[in-house]
């Protein structure tokens, strides 16, 4: 423990890259997260050869070695409570909460505490998509002047991660509930957007980006976990019955 | 200004990259140098072409265009009223006081007020030389776990950069978004209520205090004001449906 987080829960922080174009960026990942003792790292559909060519990375070949490779963000985060994007940009995705590095840093040390939590970096030429921020609960931006907000891919994980370690004298907020992994909530949306189709509700807003506006309704509900069966169980019942279900 | 300090004191600091091999890192010291609004770059003694080779680096090319070449450090921090020096090692230089990063920050920013600073980094593969050190006033030191002390070096400069401009004191904790009214969070629980018993769902759970419980359910949600009518009109249309409305 060289900061404020136990191994504990340093253990359960997955950086996940997404859609990473150079293998030098891989490593650069990897080695802060050996420096700052964080241990998984997820990527999700890397660039040709660039997950290969990283793994010979300076000093963080272990992490490397156990890396997971996703095929979409859904897998990657599936086991997380708590979905984080990185971004540039300050207004560009106002359906997102954005929080400055030193207040989210503040928010995930808190949710470490008891869940797994996912901090997303998208690829070096475009960021996250819309499509992986729909997965996201809330983002993250590195606080940088108006003239040049596009930070090197290893320099903004790295300042994330020092962010999460670094000593602070940040008061403790209540404690709040614990909230359900992404896979619980996806299955939700899921259900709900089954529910939503069944009724003719999406036939009634033709918006080419129906499902991800659903997706981020929901994530910003962050369903508490204790509750998470009995939503799935409600909208499962209700798509069964408006898809003709007879009991 | 971005965070804790003003342009002009943003312009007392001076990075200094000394003997430095790679152009690579040359060029990330650059890009997180014009990230947080810093401008003067001073390199001593770079590794052959390695200055030259940087000048290409993404989003920095009028930092590097204006860097300083220097043949010696006591050149290089001659205008300084502080030197400070970064270092990896937690116990090598007994002879200069260590502050970690965090700290270090404040001195440093409390220097910048009135002062110029240089703010040092070694070599790649061998930081900085006793000779190198014996013009530092204090060393600063990026806390790392045992197993891995050492830092890429672009890395390490945009760390310290981010640690001179980041928020110190806590964030407040408010900024949490507007929730729906309880006129509105009612409505949709009644709605879902209504879908509820028309998919049959309530008939399966008889319990004699359902509606209480659904609509503690929805409480927890904290449902965000923006989307009640979303959530409303999802829930309407569902009702609608399942009560047997056609189109």
């Amino acid at each position: 423990m060289i900061g404020l987080l136990t191994s504990a829960e340093s253990d359960r922080l997955s950086v996940v890259l997404v859609s990473t174009r150079n293998p030098l960026n891989i490593g650069a990942a990897a080695r802060a997260m050996s420096n700052f003792g964080f241990h998984s790292l997820r990527v999700v559909n890397p660039y040709a050869l660039a997950f290969e060519d990283a793994k010979s990375a300076v000093g963080a070949s272990s992490i490397l070695a156990r890396a997971g490779n996703f095929e979409s963000v859904a897998d990657a985060v599936a086991d997380c409570a708590l979905v984080v994007g990185t971004t540039a940009v300050r207004d560009r995705h106002l359906h997102h909460t954005l929080h400055r590095a030193e207040k989210a840093g503040q928010l995930i040390r808190k949710r470490l505490k008891t869940a797994r939590v996912a901090l997303l970096f998208g690829s070096e030429k475009r960021g996250l998509s819309n499509d992986d921020l729909s997965h996201c609960h809330w983002l993250l931006r590195i606080p940088t002047v108006d003239e040049n907000i596009s930070m090197n891919l290893g320099q903004a994980v790295a300042i994330c991660l020092y962010e999460l370690i670094r000593q602070s004298k940040a008061p403790r907020a209540g404690d709040k509930p614990a909230l359900a992994s992404a896979g619980e909530t996806e299955r939700i949306t899921a259900m709900l957007i089954d529910a939503l189709e069944a009724s003719g509700f999406l036939d009634l807003r033709r918006v080419s980006d129906s499902e991800l506006r659903i997706r981020r309704l929901v994530r910003r509900l962050h369903l508490p976990a204790r509750d998470a069966v009995m939503w799935l169980g409600m909208f499962r019942q209700i798509a069964w019955k408006l898809e003709g279900g007879q009991k």
